[in-house]
């Protein structure tokens, strides 16, 4: 591990930005500066102006999508400003570029004030075809996105929903190598965060008819001082709408209590929180989905001596690597290819849905696709657009 | 000229978009993965945390500007709005990466208030080494450009600067091929908007010595009511501030009074406003540059017919064609290569000086170099960003 880190610093020095600007029309001769520029270029201009939709036959917003970070929780390392969020942020839109041949640019705000994010947004939005929110803390990042939805182009938050539209698809697939029916798992979260939220939400409605919202029953979602019910008193305004549909049995007590007799153990939390012991107490066959990075929750080898019978984590180093580049490249591709003006939880279940559909025969090793399979964005993206086409 | 109206239409359709990102860090191994972004991208960002100015070792800043408008007053459409505007802005991106190799990203506002672009602007400044600012109306772009001027990047105004620049460097070679001194040159300037004020502000220090600011004499700015003059009562503020130093005589009237005895006209207004009866009036070999698009201030024919010795239009189908093209793309690689924190006068001279001498033997048909030319914008860069070394 401490290798990548010092060559991923070596690259940075020797590459200085790893993205760039191309040109798609050349300016070779006078003809072709004004073509592509004074005086022709007044003509696409006028055809905007008279219908500003026209924006995207015309120019880049067709394709674009603003990364956007106010550098408050970036990766494990915090709230570490806009600055030094900017490496992450290029890293994400050559992800774009390279899974989904999306034109993305970062923007590090150096701003932390929520009214202030969502101003910004929107003044900066006419170029873009799609924000992605990215590293923004809980529970700011659930307000931005909320207040942001007013604007005619989609704004997703990965942390939250690309997360929890990967989560989905590994537990679709880990049901079926286990024959079991998702709505019936009892799966405890622990991280009550962008993500943790996100995918209790996503849980809501994932039954087998794409027409009808059939929710997960048995569901219980943890923070750092245990099981989330309505007994607690210091459960903010976001935990407090997360009683209305998990914990329905008011299961009280830590992480460990939840644990005993559920089927699906999601960590969105922080390393080395579990023992083989824990496991144990935990359903046969357990679904163990350990995400904290670098360290997951339990190890792999951990886990599957305390019983689970699947395990994924956040690294490419064990099998089953649960990875947000899986679904942000081909969500975003769906909704630009069809001019959604939002990502609704339909899309969010689909995209879902073809992610795991992308594994033909999953078995207790292979419940995802590979990160780096090309295949995989055009199939969400043709389930995201379809979906779209159809509200 | 409405040929390139149509063909630049057809070609937007078919583009759409003249430009894209590039990834320069090809992800085709987990490996790749681990280091161009999740976990190894976290070392960057820990040196960045640690050190924001690191981010122009580590990032795209380096390369980077953003070229911001709010629609207001883009070519001579007026204010078409941010989406309207998008067509230009791709343009003149592409031109930053053509001619200087610099990544550029439009940023196009949706909105028109002073205060609202000055704070969006400094928001998103993080991720990039320099602001172009872009078809913004006047008065307002001046107040714009004042207060980003607390940024630590250079914020520059093309339609001011840009323009101001090229034709300094135009009067530069003029001057030579007349065998004339430009400090003793009598100009008028019609039009007293970003261009008129900015070549107005400009002429105040451009004596041979470039260590001794000297200021050309005698300088009358019109606008649509006639020469700016000190018993005017209708002036605005920025106006006022002309008075400081141009029209030392308080020559009053209208723009063709002005152009009694001059030497030079530079128009930055509207076409069709001067006939050949009106450059006779002028002093013998005159230097007529007529700007206004698509239709000149007078045709290059009839200033000739005027006894003009020199006419520049900004028209690529005549001699002497003044294209800001010749000048942003290398004074912003100069200032980028510089770190420079602002583009200052010294700066903004040099550049003219540097353009200037890019034609080695100036004729009356050949002041300036072919806008093509990509030997000027490396000069350009070179002496922009020796002037700021020395700051």
């Amino acid at each position: 591990m401490s290798d990548f880190f010092e060559r991923s610093l070596i690259i940075h020095e020797q590459l200085r930005g790893k993205m760039g600007i191309q040109s798609r029309m050349p300016i070779l001769t006078r003809d072709d500066l004004s073509v592509a520029y004074t005086p022709g270029v007044a003509r696409p201009c006028e055809v905007i102006a008279a219908d500003p939709m026209r924006a995207r036959d015309l120019t880049i917003k067709r394709n674009t999508v603003a990364v956007v970070s106010d550098g408050s929780a970036v990766l494990g390392l915090g709230n570490i400003g806009p600055y030094a969020a900017i490496p992450v942020m290029e890293g994400k839109a050559i992800l774009f570029k390279e899974f989904a041949g999306i034109d993305a640019w970062p923007i590090c705000l150096d701003t932390q004030n929520v009214d202030d994010i969502v101003e910004t947004v929107k003044r900066i939005a006419p170029v873009f075809g799609g924000i992605n929110l990215e590293d923004i803390s809980a529970p700011r990042c659930f307000e931005v996105e909320q207040r942001l939805q007013c604007l005619d182009i989609p704004v997703f938050h990965d942390d939250q929903h690309g997360t929890a539209i990967v989560l989905l698809a590994a537990l679709i697939n880990s049901a079926k190598v286990l024959g079991r029916s998702l709505i019936d798992l009892k799966i405890v979260i622990n991280g009550a965060g962008a993500a943790g939220t996100a995918i209790a939400k996503l849980l809501r409605c994932v039954g087998h008819d794409p027409n009808v919202c059939v929710p997960v029953k048995d569901v219980i979602v943890c923070d750092s001082r245990g099981a989330i019910h309505r007994d607690r008193d210091d459960l903010a305004g976001y935990k407090q709408e997360l009683l209305a549909y998990t914990n329905r049995q008011s299961v009280a007590g830590g992480l460990k209590e939840a644990l005993v007799g559920a089927d699906v153990f999601i960590g969105v939390s922080k390393g080395n929180l579990l023992t083989a012991a824990d496991i144990r107490t935990m359903n046969d066959n357990a679904i163990v989905l350990a995400m904290a990075n670098p360290i997951p929750e339990i190890m792999p080898e951990e886990a599957h001596a305390g019983g689970a019978a699947i395990v994924g984590t956040g690294r490419s180093d064990f099998p089953n690597q649960v990875n947000n580049v899986l679904v942000f490249p081909g969500i975003f591709r769906g909704a630009l290819d069809s001019a959604a003006h939002s990502i609704t939880e339909e899309m969010k279940v689909a995209a879902a849905r073809a992610l795991a559909a992308c594994v033909e025969q999953p078995t207790a090793d292979k419940i995802l696709p590979d990160p780096l399979d090309r295949t995989v964005s055009p199939r969400i993206a043709d389930a995201v657009a379809k979906v779209a086409a159809n509200d």
